[in-house]
């Protein structure tokens, strides 16, 4: 209510400035909207500014998706060489169909070489060989099990038409059932080809009654698309899945050490969301710095292993013979990484949840804990490097640092935990209060605190106090003041 | 070393057994392998028996795929209905097809027809439906493109051959990088259609001369299949992806409850594993019940944008209406409840972990932490059953229950925090040390103790003295023992 009340101030300041401000007649600011309306839509029928405004929006439109489109190129060039190729497979094939226009039975179905070409070609190679294997077997064992059915067919005499009808239900049926198991996903583009072809051959065969000629040629043309398809992507800059594998799992290692150490230093600057990003609530990609290179690390799972599933189907390449094609260990090594991406997500939740922890506290183990930060992240990105150049670990121990880091802290925590608990509610005995130092922390001035605090546990609430200062000895002193927030490590950590 | 020494007495042993208890001759069992396998090849060539076997072992995997494939059915009928509807729409498609017969020309595209059933024919409507528009508006763009590309090509007069081929490799560049835009990727099947559409028409309409006709003719034959496949999809026992992504999003709210009480009680119940499962450390699928209902949870995104993508293409159906078709909510529902998976996945962490809280910690905040997890279960579930039953959530607070239980483990915290910390190593002073109890964690008897902790932080190392006793009367005492272990609550909680 009070915010509506002062925008609806706010706006009547506004139009008094404005009725000051110009010389426009009265009407212009009591209405001024509908003037405007009224303004734009005359100028939108009448004039030739209108279309030309339309014109250059539009130029500005395809302006700017070509410059995006330059953008991408220039980020991955192998995008552009990718697309020229399939320009160029499409073409040879066109070619060869008008070539070969003499035999012309072989070029009636010459929309089967290309529609395999569009299919089969790409972008990595062990996806085109994938999509390769599914269409060949695909179109074989259908080819094979069509030209049984027709035999049989010819056996029913009347019925022929009626069998062929009932076979390719069932055969409809049992492909689209057997594809629906989870374990046969990867084959689901060979079933749909296998029901195609089946479909095909039984239906132009029974017109044509030429079931093995159909299956013949069609067979044929497919195998020329194919063919022409896998030289072209093979021979021609191949791209391959591995290396995207490969290089995918280590940038993923420098996304979570970046994310990582960013973490602890905003921590350690008190940097506040003032309003978290929705977004970040509901785990949606955001352009949170922070957030959005841990959540690429956790979101590439599948990504890694529709890769995986590709680069297993690749012909020997590159430096990773010596390694004998580390493709599954990419992916487990991704996947531990994953682990530590959980935590890094942990720790942007302590920056990110409604219960702080005071800046006093957190500089009191700064040191410290940027040295944690840093040790872990410089960890993760020598192991990043690791693998990117498909190294070994040397002889040193690149954990000993981080080690050495974490007991640091560790002692320190052990040192000064008394600013981490709430020592005067132990049962066994208030160490405060022998030393004569009374804290009576839960009582509160008006009702207006005890509202706000109705549905917060005690700690919670004593953490709002965060303005309090801090004795200057704090570090060699107990405590002296009554109001201090005595937190729990875990709110802390 | 030891290890090997072991397996292979142990080898030894049996051998010798084996030597006593049975009356074959001294050759078996020196080479028992050896006469074994010329055994199994003998029998395996020679006898009829080798045959039969595998006949056997075949009828047994038929059997055995059999089995799963009914039980697939029985889990969810949808698939058989959905099979069913698939051959019914292929079979109606050929009788279609042998009907017109008459009209000659058009059924000599009748490929299309049948590839359109094939391709567009999805589980889900919403799925179907948006194939079918990828396909529809692939179809008309190319070939409304191809017959002004076959305009301007006459005009080239003797040139005509070389501008299809370059129009086509140029269409083929331009649609290619514009399918690899991140943005673009749902039309990636659009873009397909129309590179092959395109191409059909060009090369076709160039062998014939008849562009229009044939882009007619394959336009008629496509929107026969597709209204045929639509049809029957919708008429028949219609799947919604809508009512997936419900009966989903309901479901990892059970699956989140069920791992996070499951935490909860196994952390009480001090379950360890004697060798944590390496796909739980790589993050890849296992059969352990806490680990895979979280991960299912976190790993469903993918699945949800997909149902969702396919949702907002459905007409309107079910009990949706009230909510005004609520499938960007239930994403975002689901993205709220991922960051409680995120919470007991950390929680599943204190389990899998190397350094424990010994059992008698735990057994102090046992009624507490027992009482958190089970309220925090119930408000999931809770929300889980609203979500599922599509109600809004009544005037009762939902979450007062598990705000009273965390704030009676926060004052249990507060009371007992002495367990948890390291309090005669604080600056200000050792408290333990004040009473006359001075304690000395860290002189430990040996060698081989402090090269175990070599890498091992103190407070790390401490926590191995798991198996000490606690005295009776703990909760009021100051803690007797000189060997307490006193860990920073992070490790605890």
């Amino acid at each position: 209510m009070a915010r509506k009340m002062g925008s609806f101030r706010h706006s009547l300041l506004e139009r008094r400035e404005r009725l000051l401000s110009t010389t426009k007649g009265y009407s212009e600011i009591v209405f001024p909207n509908i003037q405007e309306d009224l303004n734009e839509s005359t100028r939108n029928w009448c004039s030739y500014r209108f279309f030309s405004d339309k014109i250059v929006g539009l130029g500005k439109q395809v302006q700017d998706f070509a410059y995006r489109g330059y953008q991408m190129g220039k980020s991955d060039p192998r995008k552009i060489v990718f697309s020229a190729k399939l320009g160029l497979a499409l073409m040879l094939i066109s070619l060869l169909i008008f070539l070969k226009e003499p035999i012309k039975e072989l070029s009636q179905h010459f929309v089967w070489a290309i529609l395999t070409v569009v299919v089969v070609f790409e972008f990595s190679i062990g996806a085109t060989f994938s999509k390769g294997l599914n269409r060949g077997i695909g179109t074989l064992s259908a080819g094979g099990l069509a030209l049984a059915m027709a035999e049989l067919s010819h056996l029913a005499g009347a019925w022929e038409e009626a069998v062929i009808i009932l076979s390719i239900f069932s055969v409809g049926f049992c492909a689209t059932y057997a594809k629906l198991y989870p374990s046969m996903k990867p084959y689901e583009y060979g079933f749909r080809v296998f029901l195609l072809t089946y479909c095909f051959i039984m239906v132009s065969g029974y017109r044509t009654g030429e079931f093995i000629h159909t299956a013949i040629s069609r067979f044929l043309l497919i195998a020329l698309g194919a063919g022409v398809g896998l030289a072209v992507n093979i021979l021609i800059y191949p791209i391959w899945a591995g290396e995207d594998l490969h290089a995918l799992v280590a940038k993923n290692f420098t996304r979570v050490a970046t994310s990582l150490e960013g973490c602890v230093n905003e921590y350690l600057n008190c940097t506040e969301y003032e309003r978290i990003p929705s977004k970040i609530l509901t785990y949606q990609a955001s352009d949170d710095p922070l957030y959005s290179d841990y959540r690429a690390a956790v979101e590439s799972t599948s990504q890694e292993d529709a890769l995986m599933g590709f680069a297993i189907w690749e012909p020997p390449h590159g430096p990773y013979r010596s390694f004998n094609y580390p493709w599954k260990n990419y992916v487990k090594v991704s996947g531990a990484l994953r682990h530590c991406a959980f935590m890094v997500m942990a720790l942007h939740g302590c920056i990110l949840s409604e219960i702080q922890a005071p800046a006093e506290r957190r500089q009191v183990f700064h040191h410290e804990l940027k040295r944690v930060g840093a040790e872990g992240a410089r960890v993760l990105l020598e192991l990043g490097n690791k693998v990117k150049r498909m190294e070994k670990l040397g002889p040193v121990d690149i954990l000993y640092e981080v080690h050495e880091a974490a007991e640091e802290l560790q002692n320190k925590v052990d040192r000064k935990s008394y600013l981490l608990v709430n020592a005067e509610s132990w049962e066994i005995g208030n160490r405060e209060k022998e030393l004569g130092e009374p804290q009576d922390l839960l009582t509160f001035d008006d009702d207006e605190n005890n509202k706000v605090l109705e549905y917060k546990s005690r700690s919670e609430a004593v953490l709002d106090l965060r303005s309090m200062t801090m004795p200057k000895s704090w570090d060699r002193h107990v405590p002296q003041h009554g109001h201090q927030a005595h937190l729990p490590s875990k709110y802390f950590l």
